[in-house]
């Protein structure tokens, strides 16, 4: 009962936010479904390349051991000359032209025409964001937990796959880009929880900090704002605007004029 | 005995042509241990971005599988809404980076600046003909047999690695170079026995075929010129020459002016 309850919920606060948008998103689940098989194509063309490549390294090794082994007069030999100089001129440029050739671009232009030839407009960073001020909604109306909403729990009822650190932080950056800096606060904070336990991290603690920072000093936490920033700039000593935040939280707190 | 001699008349020859580059090619060849060490660290960087590659496809499938079990109301769920847009845009873009993001560049600057940092002036092209135009007049003063010199054999001995298809077609073509047509042909024709049992050819059929074609029509058999030419359109049919050498060599048979 309660999970149908939910659903109804859910699809009448999507159906209000994205109402044209759910046929596409429909449509781009089945055409993502090609994305993993390209993905895995590019990935065998790669490797039959780094093959070739690791070839050539053995040939490398092996002929160098051949050298040593005759000893210094191995390249007063007219045959063996010819073959280093032909090693050092025609084959490295073999060897450079395997490395460089990366054909990653042939892959994505046919990910690319896939998608156009889908009929289906894929979505932009408009869509993101408006998909993620649709969850800030979602959570104003109903006072939901931010831990919980980013664990795909609402009601007490697991309904979704949870947010990731970026996932939450791209929440959070949604909130600030409509100043809406009481919710980014709190999804920022949840980030910075989430990154703490992810290896690799899926987003830099940094970016969170400086966006927690200055969603703190908006809320009026000037003190916290600082040693927030303060921390910036230790793990990130070369950030472009940390110092000069630390100084500007200081001397804020010590009443200075600005 | 016979190998002493040997090594000496070796010796002599070729110090007569690179006398100064034999101290040069000896430390190149310390040098270039140091090449294959680089290609592999390069193999293992690209795994590593392969393997990155690999599972985000691995998501993408797992993600995908999870919606088609879900059903078509996936998508008004807003927290999948949002992950799937997500993946679309930002998660892609990263992809997208990963896929391109081929690291040739900086290894490949790195041996050049290992060898500029070698005080070894490395070979060029010029090298590459002047020591197989060594090897030409190797062969020339002492009368030796063109497949049994590219095998590394000298005076029944085995002095050397074999060259392959490639390596003694550029022989043949600092031959053709040189307007010596005589040598020209018999290189050619040995690089074309060697390609027969190559996997994957060192070069291709049709580069040889040209070369040898001209050095039989300049050596006056135009007939079987003419019929190596016709191979050569018939295996390459979009040749830019062929067909037209086709019509000079038949023209020529049937004592036309030209």
């Amino acid at each position: 009962m309660r999970l149908i309850f939910l659903s109804s919920l859910l699809l009448s606060l999507v159906a209000a936010d994205l109402f044209t948008a759910i046929a596409d998103l429909e449509h781009m689940l089945g055409a993502e479904k090609g994305v993993a098989n390209v993905i895995d194509d590019y990935i065998v063309a790669e490797q039959k390349r780094l093959n070739d490549l690791r070839k050539y390294a053995e040939e490398y090794t092996s002929r160098n051991l051949h050298a040593e082994n005759v000893g210094p007069e191995f390249v007063t030999n007219p045959i063996n000359a010819y073959l280093l100089i032909k090693r050092l001129t025609t084959e490295w440029k073999k060897v450079e032209n395997i490395m460089l050739n990366n054909r990653a671009e042939g892959f994505i232009k046919n990910i690319t025409e896939t998608r156009s030839k889908s009929l289906v407009k894929f979505p932009g960073e408009d869509d993101l964001s408006g998909a993620a001020v649709a969850l800030l909604r979602l959570q104003d109306t109903y006072k939901l937990d931010t831990a919980d909403l980013s664990n795909g729990i609402i009601g007490g009822e697991k309904v979704s796959n949870k947010l990731n650190g970026h996932d939450t932080f791209e929440v959070g950056r949604a909130a600030y880009n409509q100043k809406d800096y009481y919710h980014c606060l709190m999804w920022m904070q949840v980030a910075l929880n989430k990154i703490e336990n992810e290896n690799p991290k899926s987003v830099e603690e940094s970016e969170i900090l400086e966006y927690l920072a200055y969603s703190l000093y908006q809320q009026g936490n000037v003190r916290r704002a600082l040693a927030l920033t303060k921390r910036l700039a230790k793990i990130s000593p070369n950030h472009p605007r940390a110092k000069g935040n630390v100084k500007w939280y200081e001397d804020m707190l010590q009443g200075k004029d600005m």
